[in-house]
């Protein structure tokens, strides 16, 4: 089971990405999930700076050599958990505590950190769905953990679980830890429902198997009712939730958060042993994460009164606006080329899962980019195995809607001319205007 | 040999060190290698955004959309590769070349990622000085990578290495890296002159181990011939350099950088795979190094034409000041006391070593803040065995002259007690002023 699941340690999507958007600027770029650049510029440097001047005066007041303080090394665990605890209580009803959170560089440190922690044996393994998001993958491999794909495509993802764990045990190895995002997942877009999130938490209590929720999307819902994190549904103490503000406020800030449950499944000792060995982890991955960056994220918090709701509503309406001609084009363009051609709709988040009849790998993401103009992102690039080769993945949060739809025109071309219905594609728009 | 030398997983020193100085926080700290307030707060948040939109202007000028690009997600190699190689050249005479250079959040992730790609296998070892960084040795340990120590006590370190090699040779494991600050080391202030570095460098291209020089102190020289790093002397390409801003700028910016040599060991393939290697494994740590961050140190640099020497003048005069004023202390309250105390006078840097007749571990620390107001560290801390029970690393960087001497005093007291010599000691300096 270890040598077929096992992939050694391979380039990661996101340098790959960079390639490829370097050797094609003008292509249009359906391929990443970064939020819009025009969101970003609402915190232009001198608004950043107010932010973190907003936060001192807030946490040092007039005190001398206040601003020495932000210079300086700090707690590894961070200075802005209560502000991060308030945020998430706010915006997505968790009840995090500050005093079982750390604070890190980015979502991807915590993603790295846990995994480590969980899975420190060489039989540890980490369940991940297949496809899932590249960078949890990438960082298991980096500390050595193996890890085994668990089936997205099922409803019943609880089931995969069992199945999975019995076929672990036959070979001695133990599942630590499932790493998910339930909520718009990165790279499908599924949303999980509240009684799939139900099962998962009783199917990883009874095996004692820690859920790294991953929540990053979780705030950019566009229709349909909220739906509970599953840190919000635990009270069994299985759910690590990790934050991010890479998505609400901006990626560079490098800003996230790991909050524990109140107990690891019932144990208050060892959920508490276990954020003292994540914050020794952290303190030997990168001492703690920037004050800066915390000081600009707490000073937003503070100037929002602790929620990120209304800071986030022009993208909200944006991406919203993006997914809706994203999927009306494919309605128009894709629908009449072919029967088997399929994709979903997600209730949030940044992405769509487009399902072609032909393989969609490496050589036909270059080839649609050198010669239709158009970037997207093959699905195999998250995938553990090769399951997802006639999938891509479509992101229209970092672009607008005539990007899309000029996007979505140029990939149906290379679609029938694949499907050598040539005379079908749809001409190119007349005017495919640059980002506003 | 493993099981006598590897120390499971232990506190971080950093972390137990800012528990202390909450408990106590009136007692004088000779504890924290941090820079001095007051040369940070030269960088305030508004000159921070000033160097942040310098940069900027430089990268972009005047391009739409120019702020976002500093908000977004970036290369995981870094976008102040250029400037950072250019401070490289200036300030350390080190040959960086911006191909070879890959962008950190802060050293302590230059040293993670460099211990897990240099140390793949089980069988793999980590050489270090025996004190060194603890920061260093939990990197290794947090990676699962076995870390051998060698003495920093004798002069030929060559040698002892060369005994290290040999020993591990007959229980069939491998030396791959050795982890050296050559220049006013942590925490025992030692400089190597040329020919110890030579040698060193001659022993390690003999046994294929690469050198990881962490010079975050090398700049800090104090009085003497300045001596090259190691990877200006290096010809054979064993030497990698690590460096960092949070001595010569700020600390909060978690900027540092690993600079590789042209080849690894006469292979330049294999030196650019290694590059590689490292860049994946920083986009699964933390995808980027915040590009505010690295903003900000970019136009600092371009403000400073390229190097530091004049942004660091201040500090270096003070910290020249402070290390004057321990050395006559010390020489003025200890040397009466007892003719088996001794310290050493490093030439530069922010730490020196005392040793004293007795143990001075853990609960002497707690001791000495508790009843003496002044807190030391134990150079057990950065021991990877019982040899270094009796000496002590005292810091002068960030604090001031007066509260030096009126630590020491404390220290001496401390000191007497212990030696049953009570009426030698010196009285308490009778104001001891608060930093200005």
């Amino acid at each position: 089971m270890n040598s077929k699941y096992y992939k050694p340690f391979q380039p990661s999507v996101i340098n790959f990405l960079n390639e490829i958007a370097d050797k094609y600027p003008s292509a249009i770029s359906l391929a990443s999930g970064r939020p819009g650049d025009k969101f970003l510029e609402q915190l232009n440097p001198e608004r950043l700076f107010q932010a973190a001047t907003r936060f001192q005066q807030h946490a040092y007041g007039e005190a001398r050599a206040a601003g020495s303080r932000l210079l300086q090394y700090g707690r590894s665990a961070g200075m802005i958990r209560e502000l991060i605890a308030q945020q998430l209580r706010l915006d997505e009803k968790v009840a995090s505590d500050p005093e079982r959170m750390l604070v890190t560089t980015g979502c991807q440190e915590a993603i790295s950190l846990c995994v480590a922690a969980l899975c420190p044996n060489s039989d540890d393994v980490l369940l991940a769905c297949n496809p899932t998001y590249g960078g949890a993958v990438g960082a298991a491999h980096a500390n050595g953990v193996c890890v085994i794909p668990v089936s997205n495509d099922t409803s019943d993802l609880g089931e995969s679980i069992e199945r999975s764990v019995a076929e672990l045990k036959k070979i001695g190895r133990k599942a630590r830890a499932l790493y998910l995002i339930p909520s718009f997942d990165n790279p499908t877009g599924r949303d999980l429902n509240e009684s799939q999130r139900n099962a998962i938490l009783t199917t990883c209590t009874r095996h004692r198997i820690v859920v790294l929720e991953d929540n990053a999307y979780g705030m950019f819902r566009y229709e349909g009712r909220a739906i509970q994190p599953m840190a919000a549904l635990d009270t069994a103490g299985v759910v690590i939730y990790l934050s991010t503000f890479s998505k609400t406020l901006a990626p560079t800030l490098r800003v996230g958060a790991i909050s524990l449950p109140e107990t690891l499944f019932g144990d208050r000792r060892r959920c508490h042993a276990l954020w003292k060995n994540l914050v020794e982890r952290k303190s030997y991955s990168s001492i703690n994460t920037s004050q800066i960056s915390q000081a600009i994220v707490g000073g937003i918090l503070l100037q929002e009164n602790g929620s990120l709701e209304r800071w986030i509503q022009p993208a909200l309406s944006c991406y919203r606006d993006n997914r809706d001609a994203m999927l009306n084009q494919l309605e128009t363009v894709l629908r009449p080329l072919s029967g088997d051609i399929s994709w979903n709709r997600p209730p949030g988040g940044f992405f769509l899962v487009l399902e072609v009849p032909f393989r969609f790998c490496q050589e036909e993401l270059i080839n649609c980019a050198n010669d239709y103009g158009v970037i997207v992102m093959p699905m195999s690039y998250f995938s553990l195995d090769d399951s997802q080769d006639q999938r891509i993945r479509l992101a229209f949060s970092g672009t607008n809607s005539n990007q899309i739809r000029a996007g979505i025109n140029l990939l149906a071309r290379f679609i029938a001319s694949r499907l050598d219905l040539n005379g079908s594609a749809p001409p190119l728009l007349a005017e495919v205007s640059s980002p506003p």
